[in-house]
């Protein structure tokens, strides 16, 4: 036996570390896709499935192809060299997507979605990411965003906002002005999604240490599941307390909500703050969650599932938080970098998203999306024997 | 290299056993949320989810603030010095806590639960944790709790079966006194939640014995791995025959029961029966909580997803099977723990029920009741397009 | 420190590494479970929950007993002194009999099912698994098959094509020789199905490495992930695209299935092949698993879920594909391989099949088929709510 050895056990460690991780962000899909399927109608539930395993798929495709060489390095199938760090970061670019398929849910074409996914994959999130992750001028300034609350999250969410503005309201969403409330088909569903996205999170947050093989890396990482967790835990609560006090209700689609909140704040900086700072950023995120989707419901941003507020006000917020527990950060960059992702993810979207108008459409006709786009984009209804004759 | 720097890495690999098999513990939660979700009626799905995802944020939350110090030491945060420690041990309270929203299914009000989900992570679960596992008179006298037959199951039996004697039956669930079969709305979820139980349950018990840096740990949890699987396959077997027996049916939710004995009885002492054994424990497991699921039943205790049964009957008799293969315990010895476990934990239950009961009560209004919870205390219905005119 | 507790270390990392792969095969049952259910009618869901649960029960029971050493050896119970490559292998077997399950789903009985799970799981799967994983005369002629595309995949789609043709198809799916569409009861089930497969497919071809503590396997595992989940993605692609050309729909069940074609055809050598290979396996075995779908369906074979073309068809495709990247693999004893395994499963199958249609009989009664198996076999109705007036 050797150092040689020893190191060749810790790289090992590291792989396993990083690969089960990684699947863990993977599994993540499975949340977006159920979260997103019990929030919307039964009549766009098959399509809205079909949105999220394409737009995995594709993501992970383009991202092979053209999105990691982008990212972090010129050195094209040379990356692939550590097929672990590729794997790793490959999942974290379907995040991102995964987030617009919630918000443009119930009304946008499948084509345009899944050229949109294509584009964002390849080109506008690895731009953006190798500023920070890929060693650009956000790194070199000291821009935190430890797991991507901003790099991920506000990404995801700025280029949903483009999409959402172009593509208008459903249709009945709002009556003279005033939101209506339209039910998700199935609740078991949205709670298994927030569940699993939970589950998932360990896989995020306590992946992107990229290592723990000695005792200060282990002890790192195990800090950041402490903290991931217990923010995902406050941010419940915040959203209960906050519902309960507005509705007088415990309104479950905002407490998962809150539970995705709490998640996406201590994203930015999971590591620093002590367990009762990661609370308090939990919970404070959890009300600011509920705040959010209020005002962006009344603002007339029809957002399904609340998935602008959930990643893009609380990703925001998120790296906002970071100078508090975080000496290394700085309010100014962290305002820089919040400000780079959001303004060239935003317009970059909202280019692509005009091009797609102008050219495929992204929005179904009026009689698509009164049928439903399970018929007119699936062909397959998702639940044929349960909503014959209610059928709305 | 040298030998800090070996130590250093096996410090490593068992932190990310360990985390891991936290993360899996905490995935449980997903399997309890789908499991109930799945055996009530669609009238109660949603304030099922709403329990189940806020009982485990308080408990995480109640566990690092109080519950976690009153266990292991007066250390206080201190304790966080381990933080992988603390993340594999708070996910442990939530389990108990989620047994007991099963019992109390349908027909509880959700500040009541809240506010007992609060007291028992923060107090009485720790209290009598820190008898065994915290190194207290129980673990002196050489009790036998692996990861938790007693102690995380029997004790949330106990603290469930306190608050089922208080609250009394569902309605319509004894009409001439004679006990009526009410559905589950969800087999599908009912299943899904089984086998993430299963899943999850290798974190639980493999992560219990809390190392597997060496040969001779890791070829005990290799053998906990075993052991688990074997006696939860057993367990279904063991259901299925016995409910042919009965009924000449294959009763699904007898069934998933019987899974879930397997894994409870085996919890105690997974790792020194042989395979064989394991078998024997979980497939006389699956028998017994069908007979204890029918006898509870008879004895008018209303108890909707079978938790009573499951965890309390079958985490006695699994405290009870260990001297048989592990010589280091005794019948005496093991009867003193689930006395002492079972003592505290139900009577200081009933007490907080009790001034629960003469306070904020506990028990919903026959109006909300026949309404639902899901539109009394949630304000959300589970299935809104599904249920229409045939709601219950 | 010495090189002897580097070893050790080295055996635990392999350990965990091989139990947290094991964990993931076991979850997969997981995903057959949903993946099944939702796509029968929902008169038929609870007894094809039921046949999953019991039958992977049965296997890791059958397969302790009697299977692991037919397998590896003859041994006996020696065999567990490693007790993580039993568990590994344990849940491999179920994961063959999952197979069938889908394709004679909604008109077997339960018992002639459950008889045949013990058999193939104890016998049929181990004798032939023996020749090539056991050190047989597949191994010696250099037959190469990574994690199972033939000696799982296809072996389990063979048991279940012997089964279909003895059993025949549902009632009502050929009306004038036509085939007509049985549409799923409930696609979100279906989609989660498929992600947690993919999720546990991880541990199924990643596991397959059997070692990562050192560089060089760890790099290994790290492709084998890459790969599977590229080909993963690249099925659902090539699904996508040929639903797309053919129907002028996004048919999710196609595209569902072709995820799993690429998983499937991966399985056989997930290693060899660089990123970009795997995705032109993953989409072609997509292209391919949609027409042979449709072509079984023209030849009057019912197979509900499209078993027998993910496992069967994609499964041999995979053999195949294996000498394009892998010098060590022929052709010729690649088919060799692939005629051993379809001719000894298919023939043992058909007797066992043959001899249970003449005993206890294999085919429910027309009037329970009109019933469905959850009342008829099961006592237990999916979603006693959901269906009432509406049910088929």
């Amino acid at each position: 036996m050797n150092a040689a050895s020893l190191a060749s056990t810790e790289y090992a460690l590291n792989t396993l570390y990083i690969l089960l991780s990684g699947a863990l962000v993977m599994w993540m899909a499975a949340g977006f896709a159920m979260l997103e399927a019990g929030l919307v109608r039964s009549k766009n539930t098959t399509e809205i499935l079909t949105k999220n395993i394409v737009l995995f798929a594709l993501a992970c495709i383009a991202y092979l192809i053209i999105g990691y060489t982008l990212m972090y390095g010129a050195g094209g199938t040379d990356n692939f060299a550590d097929n672990a760090d590729f794997f790793f970061q490959s999942v974290f670019v379907a995040t991102a997507m995964s987030i617009v398929s919630g918000a443009v849910a119930e009304r946008m074409k499948l084509l345009a979605f899944f050229i949109f996914a294509v584009v964002l994959s390849a080109f506008i999130y690895p731009f953006q990411g190798s500023w920070s992750w890929g060693g650009g001028f956000l790194a070199e300034a000291g821009f935190v965003d430890f797991a991507g609350s901003g790099i991920v999250h506000m990404a995801g969410a700025s280029a949903a906002l483009a999409g959402v503005l172009l593509l208008g309201a459903r249709r009945g969403k709002y009556k003279d002005g005033k939101p209506t409330a339209i039910p998700g088909a199935n609740m078991p569903l949205a709670a298994l999604g927030t569940l699993i996205l939970w589950f998932g999170w360990f896989g995020f947050n306590g992946g992107s240490q990229l290592a723990i093989h000695d005792i200060e890396n282990a002890n790192a990482v195990a800090k950041v599941f402490v903290n991931t967790n217990t923010a995902a835990a406050a941010g419940a609560i915040g959203a209960l307390l906050i519902t309960v006090f507005i509705w007088r209700k415990a309104d479950l689609t905002m407490i998962v909500n809150g539970v995705l909140a709490g998640l996406v704040a201590i994203t930015a900086q999971p590591l620093t703050p002590e367990p009762y700072t990661a609370a308090i950023i939990g919970a404070s995120a959890g009300v600011l969650v509920v705040i959010s989707i209020i005002s962006l419901d009344r603002l007339r941003i029809d957002d399904p599932v609340g998935a602008l507020s959930v990643h893009g006000v609380v990703g925001f917020y998120g790296l906002m938080l970071v100078p508090l527990t975080d000496a290394s950060a700085t309010w100014s960059v962290q305002l820089l970098g919040a400000a780079a992702i959001f303004g060239w993810t935003f317009v970059a979207s909202l280019v692509i998203w005009y091009l797609l108008k102008v050219t495929v459409g992204i929005r179904v006709s009026e009689e698509q999306e009164y049928l439903g786009g399970d018929i007119s984009e699936c062909g397959v209804e998702a639940y044929p024997e349960f909503t014959g004759s209610t059928k709305r």
